[in-house]
């Protein structure tokens, strides 16, 4: 039985040519660096991104986890926007692997205010850890989608670097805010010392994320993947279909962008849905039912019989999101649907 | 030269009694939990918080940190309110030492919503840590010595028993919240699983702070002290001030209370300072400069210059605590001087 | 250029057979637990292994790591052999990602003495950290690919069990030692409560490595895992060459370790290195360098300008591995190579 | 009751001098460095110990631990003897605090081996944990209070030095050493980086210990102290018996040892006991049961009806330790006890 799945841009399956790429390619030992398909994927990144290096990770939280690692000591302090993927669904793993805090500002839809930012910064006291890192996610996951623009991710890297402090940027769906922005990735996250992207999610890869940053960063980064158990030996069968990823797969987004919006402009007009249409930049889409006309348990049962699968909470809030494998008409199909319930 | 030290309670001197008291009290080896002045101080603790047991601490840092290490496992998450000493003033200890995250919840004056703790707690989610402690502290240091009433404390209680989850109370200054609300400790913090309290600041002990609960915590607790390096030996001299600290100090600090009143009010006529009186519960008075009068670090050195010490942060905010080495003639004298800036 | 290359077989190209099987796997999301390629690899496993379960990591260090976090807590020791891979070659995992100290014990080429076992278990007291685990590597790497029998295994295990405390193999190389020992790995690895197994390596898989144990184990390991960045989505691409290595590559290992026996004959006839052919049950082989003779960085030039690749550490111990894309032709020209150094 | 406790020298009551000395002691808050006592405690300590700077410790424990956690970072490996306090005593505060490996070498009698630590060092290499520290403890608790010699001392110093490594002494017990080599102190540690030193055990004062090492080091110690929750506030009292210990209690040792060795050669005449009376160069005597005799309970209780406490471990291993607060009378006795057994 095929389902509509608008759980996560996680589920999609790879194309065909990266199913092609992925039984071709050249590989060898990554943990010796000898992996040629690895290598050219790492370069790729790299110059995508108009950063020194790259490093190919099993996982986007891997390469989150293993960039904070190389940025913090243990005892140390983070700053962070209050709902980043980072902290909210990475398992504790800032406190567990990096032994680091975090400091959680209240963000408008993801974007810190830069003088929130510097007044968290921590002053010279036996009593404080010492803040080390500020990071930033784009699109934001938790807030729907949302973007920031290049403008306000500068703004905090002003800050970050008046107090010599990196910032590094989640940026899983950063191909979904340069389509929004219409700019370029390197562009985009210029002032960003070092960040992470994902090749699976909506570039369809079928795993595998990418950290870039400069050499020593990327060097200690290389470092706490094997210390994580990352370091994969004949990698570059991944890293062929994340190569297609990178050529094939980021110009199409603006079409998941577009199904988002046709989705969420449907769901305004259904009256036990709460959402706001403006917020549906990318290719995310957040919003409350009246969980006096369904609980969420009901939503999601009452979906499933109609093959539809979307994420919902306790609490009444859903979150649906668009990509390759979900079509125009499968995304007009789920409208009928929801009015129909 | 001798200061008006209104910089923490931290300073308190050591009663003459208390000083007779160390160098005549019976001691053994505590690690062998053969010191008979510690036994005691840990009994009369347990007793006066109505709690099955005791333990010393050299300092209140060790007894929360330990307190946090025996009702967690590294990777979970806790939740406090977003300026606690715990998560601000411990060096990063919670990341550190136990490997948790904390979930911080904005309060009102250190209270924290008890729906907003509510669902904060974590569902079971393989993406999730586990949530498994709530924290609260009592008078909140940060908020300007403010209280919490035993109705609110046991609001949250309720939370966190309905979901199994222990409460733990940083009380470092409990004993002034029992005096503001004319109640006992006991009474005041009976929904709280464990707590703990210092020895030291008002109660003017030279150090030590103790911790209670029930005896399965206390004996985890009591491993976290030796893991942590608080296993001292002859600790009963320390325990024989702590015991007098008990029997004579709690009822006097209703004279700190009304110094502090005294000393905001009369803060509060001078047109530089911004202060909000109706917030100095206990003893401790936060204020704001005005900053185009005064820079934090100019008002710092004029009080100094007069033989006054208080804390001042660098964007203009001010600390004074009241305490028994602070004399009402003293607190009459620091008005008159800075009436006269 | 092409080497042969026997620095290890970590190194072995998947075949042709595991390229058709990956382009071609039905895939789904693992971490929703919907990857159809990843369950049938996940129970094929637990089959052969005879265990209620098994997971799959990217790496053995993952699933080593993983399975110890799942089995300790932090602040605990666990008992090794002093030269176990999980202590010298995991970048110092156990302390940093478990907090747990290993105990480490001298062996007889691997093997644990089961008096010293029992010995090193740490009673009751306030001093000590808990023993919480046993561990066990099968075949051993440092000790050059040395078998331990299935009496030596349940030795260990009867100890173990007696005090309550679960046995970790490291089985990297189990096949390896199967073979050798020609039983079947569900029979040599019965009395283990958890045991690792590499699908690269010899198996010649591109990447992965399993976990096996019973329920509840792999249920606190797969949350170990995400929280380690292991939480691969279309991870059935790797599981689909993970499934033919277990079909088709456990049964051609026998090879292998002929070629390394033919090569410790040979190289025992040279002067210069020192070599107990004795020693060489497997694919590994491990001999030193008369140094007066050949340094090892002169040895490792020597033979890689003739196109062969081996380990060597800087005291002049070197490591050779046997493997599927070294035949036998290729053994005996390194053979001849040596002779004519 | 009245014991003759020679369970440990930690026993020891502090003196009278020391309980008049704490009374009447000038004190200040500690965290902000104003305590005066503790002031003249690390300067009369970095004197003696010829160090640029001293810092007080609750504990033995937590002056080691900080020091490890001063001198490395989370994942790296230390090289120690395999029966050192800070591994076996310390609660797996290696681990579990400073997230360090500790790679154990056999040594003799506590010594080590300058070319086996040489060996243990690690290179280079994505695998291996950065080694970066290496430790004693003179004298050496569990193999009887035995001494190492300034010029054993040096020969590991001088590589570690050569390879830039930090050398740490656990001299909890150094002044015996001293007192045995008929040395200072200061000269008999001049090689080490760093050393903690204990003012309880045979020095008699009730608690604490002092780091002394470099004004760098000492100033990452006062943090890490911070973290660990040993940030006590008229922490002066202690130092007051500190100075007291310093002063008075170094020149007695002698005694100690004299009745050390008065105790070993009675028990060698004690057909059940296996003794090795040239072990015994300081206050510690070690010797075995024959538990075909007495089993290790049995012993202890004989001895607990005679008033008199040893410690036992439950495989037959006996310790006693001789202090101040043991008399020649009284080890007299204790031999003619023993004898009658």
């Amino acid at each position: 039985m095929s389902f509509i799945d608008l759980r996560s841009d996680t589920v999609t399956q790879p194309t065909e040519k990266m199913r092609t790429a992925m039984s071709e390619a050249a590989v060898g030992d990554d943990v010796y660096e000898e992996d040629p398909t690895i290598l050219e994927l790492e370069e790729k990144s790299a110059r995508i991104f108009n950063k020194e290096k790259g490093l190919f990770f099993p996982t986007g939280t891997m390469a989150n986890q293993a960039a904070i690692l190389a940025h913090t000591n243990p005892g140390e302090e983070i700053i962070i926007e209050k709902d980043m993927h980072i902290y909210l669904y990475e398992v504790g793993g800032l406190a567990f692997l990096s032994g680091v805090q975090s400091r959680q500002l209240p963000g408008n839809l993801g974007q810190l205010d830069p003088q929130e930012v510097e007044a968290a910064i921590r002053p010279s006291n036996i009593h404080f850890p010492r803040t080390s890192l500020i990071c930033l996610e784009n699109t934001h996951n938790v807030h729907g989608g949302t973007v920031i623009s290049k403008r306000d991710i500068d703004k905090i890297a002003e800050v970050a670097h008046q107090y010599k402090l990196p910032l590094h940027l989640d940026g899983a769906r950063i191909f979904n805010a340069a389509t929004y922005l219409q700019t370029t990735v390197a562009e985009l996250t210029s002032s960003c010392d070092t960040l992470m992207f994902c090749l699976s999610k909506g570039l369809s890869a079928p795993a595998g994320s990418m950290l870039v940053g400069d050499e020593n960063f990327i060097n200690r980064a290389r470092k706490c993947r094997k210390l994580l158990g990352g370091g994969m030996r004949q990698a570059g069968i991944l890293a062929a279909a994340g190569i297609v990823a990178l050529e094939e797969m980021t110009n199409r987004l603006q079409e998941d962008h577009e199904n988002a919006l046709l989705l969420a402009k449907n769901l305004a007009e259904i009256p036990w849905i709460e959402i706001d249409v403006d917020r549906v930049e990318t290719n995310i889409i957040r919003f409350n039912l009246d969980t006096s006309h369904f609980s969420a348990v009901e939503f999601e049962n009452k979906l499933r019989e109609a093959n539809i699968k979307v994420n919902v909470s306790g609490d009444g809030g859903v979150r649906m999101v668009t990509h390759k494998d979900v079509t125009r008409d499968q995304v007009e199909h789920v409208v009928s649907v929801l009015k129909s319930l």
